[in-house]
């Protein structure tokens, strides 16, 4: 039933980098993003997570990042949600030192996988522009995998990226009222 | 930057569980749920695992669950790829005990979270029928969340659910020919 991790195969080194970005308006973007670094971690991989909007709802996520060897992650923004019309210039600075960080990261060698979590909607809010991003994917050093969250995906990220998938909403139980929960939904 | 887990809100109980289901053909379905039960075990809340289709490279994954505190998974199957024109009896018994145990794993109290990954497929090759999820869904305590992933959902679980997510393929890079990568994918 249950097996001995030892007759499993072992880690070996990661050399095939991908750009992924997971967007739609569905659930599970964030989540299957934080499920390819629980794996990666398993795997020995180093990890940094650029989380580019504010949750401040992360309890539960980041204390259980820290459980995780070699997993490292931080976070801007302003605020959870801002405000597309009302955009100010510290959240676009905020976003801005954001994709510095995973830039400089990404080309530091010393991870395999950086995650850029709701890159998608800063770009979507203005904050940091598509050439920007685009720029990024383009030096993507082949050792590096780059994992890209956020509704709304850009047309140009979409196009330069390995790997794609929409998360569609077919039912969410906020449409019957019920809020979002600790533990589960944050 | 960075800032302390004091500063962000304590956990407290959980108690209004719901069904989500993660379906589709895209990417991402059981790393969703790998990325709740990180959440979950970030807040205390104690979670099973029910492996319906056996994984023969879920190293990395296994290895990084053993890292969260209050998680337990548990695998059966007989292949990780079952001929959905050949299902053997054998098949069929690891699947029956499989659902035996979330069974009893939802009913025992002793957990929050209860994940029956691959259940969708178990349930599209034959292996256990529709009805016997369907009445292990209406029968959950209102303190336990279940996550059931795999492709082609069955109607009624859609319908019985109260979150469901598609995972739609918009770009693979399969269709580039490169294969499943060790540390991202497996």
């Amino acid at each position: 039933m249950k097996e001995s991790l030892d007759s499993l195969s072992p880690p070996s080194p990661f050399t095939r980098g991908l750009v992924e970005v997971f967007t739609g308006d569905g659930k599970g973007k964030t989540s299957a993003a934080l499920g390819i670094v629980l794996r990666a971690a398993g795997h020995g991989l180093k990890v940094f997570i650029v989380y580019f909007m504010k949750g401040d709802r992360r309890y539960g996520e980041e204390k259980a990042l820290a459980y995780l060897p070699g997993v490292t992650f931080v976070r801007f923004g302003q605020h959870h949600f801002v405000r597309a019309d009302r955009v100010t210039q510290e959240e676009r600075e905020e976003a801005r030192r954001a994709l510095e960080t995973a830039r400089e990261t990404m080309l530091s060698g010393e991870y395999q996988i950086v995650v850029l979590d709701e890159v998608n909607v800063a770009v979507s809010y203005n904050l940091i522009s598509v050439e920007d991003v685009v720029s990024l994917m383009q030096v993507r050093p082949p050792g590096v995998e780059l994992v890209l969250t956020g509704r709304g995906a850009h047309p140009r990220i979409v196009e330069l990226a390995d790997l794609v998938t929409e998360m569609v909403e077919i039912k969410h139980p906020y449409a019957k009222g019920i809020p979002a929960r600790q533990g589960v939904d944050y």
